[in-house]
């Protein structure tokens, strides 16, 4: 068997760079991406897929057009697909994404 | 819009029943399920699909049929498809599915 565990710290200790997600894992053709954020990214939105954020550490925002969502350690947000997002964070803060 | 954040310890405490997973979120056909396990499951596989175990509290340990893998917090294993597993958990382990 080719596959085996990943623990998020020890993937996250290998890069430093912000925005940069890093591909972990892949499920049948969807991938996990665990990502450094701090400061803010561009606002976009994805025509293909849904979104999904899972907050590993940290604290980070979600800004839509008519709200912010605030997403803790130990909380995810699905952003469907087309819809206008900017994610930030104060501090530096470690997420994962599946898309 | 419809969409909200899910907070994973607030949705746990919800139910205690081992090895019923529940539906918290969804992407595109994607679902990502949270279970409280306990003790053995049976031996299974997928056909269809890819499962991805992520362990938010606790360790678990999924048997194959040439190891075992150890899972803790912080650590995920994707499954490939039609690949025979067990999953299994000395102590109550709170874990995510995605499938």
């Amino acid at each position: 068997m080719s596959f085996e565990k990943i623990n998020f710290k020890e993937k996250l200790s290998k890069f430093s760079k912000y925005w940069e997600p890093k591909v972990i894992a892949k499920l049948n053709d969807y991938e996990f991406k665990l990502v450094k954020i701090k400061d803010e990214f561009i606002w976009h939105h994805h025509e293909e897929t849904d979104e999904a954020f899972i907050v590993l550490d940290g604290v980070m925002y979600i800004e839509f057009e008519d709200r912010t969502i605030k997403l803790s350690e130990g909380e995810m947000l699905v952003v469907p697909k087309r819809t206008k997002h900017r994610p930030y964070a104060d501090k530096e803060t470690h997420i994962m994404i599946v898309e």
